[in-house]
């Protein structure tokens, strides 16, 4: 993957800007690196340390330095980082400078739940439009939205310049919305279905399974179990923090 | 990481059953494996490629072969795997074979989804207990089960024999229910509120933050937008789908 320095401002008079292309793992902790920082600013913080940044944030410093030296910052000896410059740059290169529209379709159980999320909204993401196939759905109010029929995604997606979908209905039922919202234009999905999503290159799609995330938690639980019914009497090892991404 | 070759039945008379230890990426695919080998099974399949159950799961075979390697599933040349065998295999290193109490802390919007979540039971995970500390939610009827005050954590903990909890508290409140959890006796946690928890070594904590994963997602459309911004029509590079965990 190429890495290229970034600059603090973006786009100079003429040049090309540069932006960087990022290691999964990496994109995955800048937002924990970003609410740490905003947590920081409000405490009233200037500058932070790699250490203390990534206390905050939950990982080691050294490979919190390495993430951010992907994106042009380095810190300086003996002080650390800029709070502030720091949030605009992690901020800009996750384009959260831009108001993205979404659409989240299934309100079900879990949809509904998600359409009420105050986290979305805080970060720029404005849920603009609710559907669902299910005509006793249909025209309900939910946070201020009225669910319109699956049938009107395609237009609302042009209409209301969507370019995010949030897919929460049956596992039956996504990979059909799917193809609905790339064909709408569409390029990045939430997907809550459990199941697998078949997409053209230039979507990208971010999975949540709910159950996927549960039995991994089964599998460390059952080799802790395995470990400490060893003879000897010998201990089992520490557990781990895994975040979504990481 | 030891990998060891593991035995169809687990625990031969007099020897230790070996327990594989796996690498993070690797377990979080044995679900979508699974989830993909139930689906085949409903359909009739004996036996599935290693090419068709990758596709089934959406990953390249090559790594499908290495992950299942890990379990010392190697598959027949020319045949692939056997159904049933694989899904024994997965089931029991997931440890899916015993049923899991589970708790959940925080019964608001997104609570309450979780707590109706029906992914959850269809693969052995009970929610047996739901807590919260707004005496408006104690005593409500959710999904069969009484909302009980979190003052009752520790010792619902102990009398149902509940290992895994679920965090879904505001963040101002999740470090102190994870720490009511641990001293009770829970080592592993589904997080869902939007912080970093702090525990001990031997406690798994796997996080779910819906924020950063639209933040991800925001991220590739900010890339995408700036690659198809550069100068002489150049082509914007194709997405990508990530599920959690890999």
């Amino acid at each position: 993957m190429s890495q290229q320095r970034h600059g603090n401002t973006p786009g100079n008079a003429g040049a090309v800007p540069a932006f960087p292309d990022l290691p999964e793992a990496t994109i995955a902790r800048l937002p924990e690196y970003l609410r740490a920082l905003h947590n920081l600013a409000e405490a009233g913080s200037d500058t932070i340390s790699s250490e203390g940044l990534a206390a905050a944030a939950g990982v080691n410093s050294a490979k919190l330095r390495k993430d951010l030296s992907h994106l042009g910052s380095y810190g300086t000896r003996g002080v650390g980082y800029d709070v502030t410059l720091l949030i605009d740059q992690i901020e800009y290169i996750l384009g959260l400078d831009q108001r993205r529209a979404v659409a989240l379709v299934g309100v079900g159980n879990l949809g509904h739940a998600l359409a009420g999320y105050d986290g979305f909204a805080s970060r720029g993401f404005r849920i603009v439009a609710l559907f669902d196939a299910d005509l006793e759905q249909v025209g309900k109010a939910i946070n201020g939205l009225t669910v319109r029929h699956v049938g009107e995604l395609r237009r609302a997606v042009v209409e209301d310049g969507i370019t995010i979908g949030v897919i929460s209905t049956p596992p039956s039922a996504a990979q059909g919305v799917a193809d609905d919202l790339v064909a709408a234009g569409v390029t990045s999905i939430l997907n809550f279905a459990p199941c697998v999503l078949s997409v053209p290159a230039g979507v990208d799609v971010r999975k949540v399974d709910l159950a996927i995330e549960l039995q991994i938690l089964s599998f460390h639980e059952h080799r802790k179990a395995s470990l400490t019914a060893l003879p000897g009497g010998l201990v089992g090892e520490g557990g781990n923090q895994e975040a979504v991404g990481s």
